[in-house]
């Protein structure tokens, strides 16, 4: 079966070992069992839609990883991986969804046929599709091994982009413009969401010239009204109406890369307090910006938004951020470090944030957002170029 | 804050939560937490691209279920589902994706609140986004509580559908004729996948007439050659290329309700073994769709379908079909009965099955399938009205 082109090269790949190998030494781990599908794919390359069955890599301190599971799915693999076919394995198909058999059990037969007893073995247990059930098949398969979490471990290994994943945000971000240019462009009154969203799909997966669209790991949220007061309503059939404000938050992707951006339209005169808010919301995303800067810290982005928020006399909780890039669904987040008063994560060149200082009011919605790389020097730059501001249509 | 409407009548939800109280005292719960997002919204109408966080809906043996999620999510489950405003519960945003608390701790709280201590409580342990931390947390907080494993018990409560739900599924047929027609239509040598998929998306979207199109749980899969060797590869920038198969695996969606589709077409002149697979491939489905009568059970379905592919010297091994209905991402199956030869769930009236009598062999790949639904004399009802054939283009 020949393979497919991974998109980096092997050098990208063994880099990315390399450090993730580090952080398992330091955390006492021989073996790695990772679930989350966009580590996965960032360690090997794997790229389907079958994270609805269970399957995952293992990494060991040596050797290359293997990829597990479905064997319908082991085809797959084998077309998309970097690895040879020795290191993908598939198990068989009555495990899917039986109720007297579990695909875990299929795998610590394996983990024991590669020879790992009474090993430490680190498990995303908070990742996504690492089910309760899973876990407590694996223990009981492998009562010599040691289990321990090693939640977002890999995705911690994520957070400081190559030169190589900034040019698929980059190329993500041209895609991210073109569909954000297409939504505000044929909002209208009457126009029902759903016609809107398929220009929005059509515009993101066309994609821009070379740079064809992958789908997002977050369908697009275009809520309007009382709906935008929601952070993430889903489209219905209903038309946009005059003096309602929606908000787009869509993201392009190039090949699992994502560039999140929002922008908020409102169809006719907007009220004063939205015009306010707006004003607020601008000033504290440039300070925002101005703190993006290697050495800082991520509560320093939120601290400087929130500050200017209040001088203006607006109270805003939650999370102002999240670090993005390689992602599968539910999310397109990686769920490292987070933009908020408490995170005390150091900025570093080439970490890549959906600065996202969304403001959710009683009763309209107000996305305004940036993805921005933190760079060598200065304030961090925003990847898509599109005016920063409510737009207006009469 | 006022109610959207929910998708169904309440005599619709009052039906199911007394079908899923039936099926808890079977189990001997007092308490159920649900985490499936299917399951959340087909008990309280709960519709929100917020599953990448740790939410639920409680179901007790009276009163309204309670949902609880992350506070900005419970403004969304006010405007979705049809409990009162005491019924949505939302956590503080400090605990999402924090490494120094855990929503479930919340959950927990609140379930002592609510008076359940000592009690029995059902939790899905394979079911989607219920990870490993999240029922550790759960039991550590719970000291006094019984839990126990109870995946897939709502979900075999959804197996019948209602006539409503049917109506529902009809809708997405007429849309998953539409999306299979524009893809036949559209398919040529030259034509990038990722331009074909963006027509699929942009004819589900928009939906036919009244019929909004909602977003499929499962991305299109259109994959071609070598890659339609594998299940679930999705697409890329690769114009598509005569002489080679692609299959369509597609579903329209309305108002979350899929009626999933396949079909094949090749650009060129098919070999003779592709031919003889379609005709060995066309004869399963007759005979499958014959024993998918009221009374019989899921097994005779796959025995039936497999026995003419033997008698034509096909092997096959895997699942035929699985229940489908109302789905999130990432996953179109519901995820109870399954057909295939071990599975001995009887057929009843109202029931609906994605049939995926797929064939995947060694060079190429082979999908004609059909959403069919069980009714009260005769053989099964196909949904999607698209003609049962390998469809090729010179």
């Amino acid at each position: 079966m020949p393979a497919k082109n991974a998109p980096f090269s092997r050098h990208e790949y063994d880099r990315r070992i390399a450090m993730t190998r580090a952080a398992m030494q330091d955390a006492g781990l021989d073996l790695l069992f990772v679930t989350d599908p966009s580590n996965q794919a960032w360690l090997t390359g794997y790229d389907g839609w079958s994270f609805y069955v269970h399957q995952g890599v293992l990494l060991g301190l040596e050797g290359d990883p293997i990829w597990w599971g479905r064997y319908m799915d082991s085809v797959g693999a084998n077309r998309t991986c970097w690895m040879e076919a020795e290191s993908i394995h598939g198990y068989a198909d009555n495990y899917v969804q039986s109720t007297e058999r579990h695909p875990m059990q299929d795998l610590a037969k394996h983990i024991r046929t590669l020879g790992f007893e009474g090993v430490r073995i680190g498990v995303e247990m908070d990742n996504y599709y690492y089910s309760a059930k899973a876990h407590l098949v694996l223990v009981q398969e492998l009562p010599q091994v040691q289990i321990k979490d090693a939640t977002a471990l890999v995705n911690w290994q994520r957070l400081v982009k190559s030169e190589d994943e900034i040019g698929f945000i980059r190329k993500a971000a041209r895609i991210s413009e073109k569909i954000m240019a297409t939504a505000l462009d044929k909002a209208a009154p009457g126009v029902r969401k759903n016609d809107l969203v398929a220009e929005i799909f059509h515009a993101g997966i066309t994609g821009v010239g070379e740079i064809w669209g992958d789908y997002p790991a977050i369908v697009p949220l275009t809520p309007s009204g009382l709906d935008a007061t929601a952070a993430h309503l889903t489209w219905d059939g209903t038309p946009m109406r005059e003096g309602e404000a929606t908000f787009f938050e869509l993201s392009g992707c190039y090949r699992r890369y994502h560039a999140p951006l929002c922008r908020t339209i409102f169809l006719g005169t907007p009220p004063q307090e939205m015009l306010d808010a707006e004003q607020a919301q601008l000033e504290g995303i440039s300070a925002g910006l101005e703190a993006a800067r290697a050495g800082n810290r991520t509560c320093d982005i939120a601290n400087a938004f929130i500050g200017v928020l209040q001088k203006h006399g607006i109270h805003r909780e939650g999370r102002c951020g999240y670090p993005i890039g390689l992602s599968y669904p539910p999310d397109w987040g990686e769920r490292s470090a987070s933009i908020r008063s408490e995170d005390q994560t150091v900025l570093q060149p080439g970490m890549v944030f959906h600065f996202m200082p969304a403001l959710w009011m009683d009763t309209w919605g107000l996305e305004t957002t940036e993805t921005i790389l933190i760079t060598e020097n200065g304030s961090a730059e925003a990847l898509c170029d599109v005016e920063r501001k409510l737009f207006v249509k009469s």
